[in-house]
């Protein structure tokens, strides 16, 4: 069943870059966009979309895909809303970044069905940046896009999208949706609270400090480029993913204390070398 | 007063670097090594130095300049071995990472002319690595190499050696030793033991899922790049710097606790935006 039109639903940094990888990976079907009018606008001029409408449920008419591509709290909300309104055969699918609560609202929406229905996806990328005018149809290149089926039935379009999935350049993995949350808290989410809350603190120490900020420590640029992230987008990640991301936040304030509390001992050491084994098995895992 | 000869005592990564940029910058004085023999040979075959001598009594002869490269906990033993038996002539300089523990011991050694015979240095470069193997002439390229004077009164030679310094590449600065130690522990300190606890924790809790540290989460690639750094570099950084780096990891803490009681609440975009604007700050002092 081939996909010949395709809905993007929220045409900003990760929609908009979506469908201009699509369309540069030779995805020759139409692209129609649904967003605030002016972002509509942007897309449409950079490209990204053949036609662009506001209304979702007019904007989904005639799709073989809807790629629902907004915050996670908006995705939860148009799986209720468009739903049921699409045919069968129409693929509903999504790039949240937590999984758990959406995949629970399209249980509810879909009730047995909702395995085929509705196939979640997350691509690992571009979570740092929001809005059309960033989108680049490289952005998925070289990174996962993880699913997370919601059972075995899938719909019978799932392939052929996963392979339209692979011409932006990420590699497509499956994985448990729980699994999803667990994993994504450690290894996204919690550094990114923590660059988060090395800039809130550096602010309040160090902010007004032009001198210090001013040399080029390179561990202090690196350790708070994603502090750059926008709120809009962590939001809903803090807010649907709060169960996992809490007990993580909890146990790296006790290494912390741990290390703070071991400055002048051989327990230091021991951090070290934990660390320094975490960082050769995350080459060794990136190779 | 020129610089004709320079003694380098500890010519590993930072020393062995500092050999090879002076070099490369158009030295053509005499570079003598001091370290264990095996060093020594490995910094004679990579040219940094033009004679290697283990006793660093023997190797500081006849030497204008003795640059004391090594851990800082070395450092502070060699004032106290090597700068009785220099001559007032020779300038007496160093790169430790903390200055202000440096500092007290040159007092110690030299009393009311320490100013003069001692001027305490810090290359903001490289402590995520060791080992003359890695070193590099351009290690200093662009990063700042911050004095921190004892007092007014400077080695006649003190002139000649900065400028010596910039041809590396580095571009000297002049901080009070108490404020250097301060500004280092927020922003480079304080960086390094947040990626090493991350680095533990993450060991800990996802040291055996290939998968999940397979996921190229670009933000756990940067968060944890010097959780790699070694522990014979950080020892005495973290023992000499305990007082400042204590309250800092302390202020991490509570604004990472502080994070994860708000994970719902409008707080967390309070925090995002001191993050956000912290990193403007930045990005501003580093242009």
């Amino acid at each position: 069943m081939p996909i010949n039109q395709i809905t993007v639903i929220g045409t900003g940094h990760i929609g908009g870059s979506f469908a201009l990888a699509i369309r540069s990976g030779g995805f020759r079907g139409t692209i129609v966009g649904c967003d605030r009018p002016e972002v509509l606008q942007a897309a449409q001029v950079r490209g990204a979309i053949d036609s662009g409408i506001a209304d979702p449920r007019m904007a989904v008419r005639g799709s073989d895909v809807v790629l629902l591509a907004t915050p996670i709290g908006a995705i939860i909300d148009m799986i209720e809303r468009i739903g049921p309104l699409l045919p069968p055969d129409t693929l509903l699918t999504d790039t949240g970044s937590t999984k758990l609560q959406i995949v629970e609202r399209a249980r509810a929406v879909f009730g047995q069905s909702a395995g085929q229905r509705f196939l979640p996806g997350h691509p690992m990328a571009g979570k740092e940046r929001s809005g059309i005018e960033q989108a680049t149809p490289d952005l998925f290149d070289g990174a996962y896009w993880i699913f997370t089926p919601i059972d075995q039935r899938l719909h019978a379009r799932s392939g052929e999208y996963m392979e339209l999935v692979e011409t932006t350049g990420a590699r497509s993995i499956t994985m448990d949706p729980a699994r999803h949350d667990t994993v994504c808290a450690w290894t996204s989410h919690l550094p990114q609270m923590v660059a988060t809350a090395l800039g809130s603190a550096l602010l309040e120490e160090m902010g007004d400090d032009r001198q210090a900020l001013g040399l080029k420590s390179r561990g202090l640029r690196e350790m708070t480029r994603t502090a750059a992230s926008p709120y809009s987008v962590w939001r809903d990640i803090a807010l649907t993913n709060a169960d996992n991301l809490q007990p993580a936040l909890l146990r790296l304030e006790q290494h912390l204390a741990h290390l703070r509390e071991n400055l002048k001992t051989r327990e230091l050491e021991q951090a070290f070398e934990r660390a320094n084994e975490m960082r050769r098995r995350l080459e060794r895992s990136n190779e």
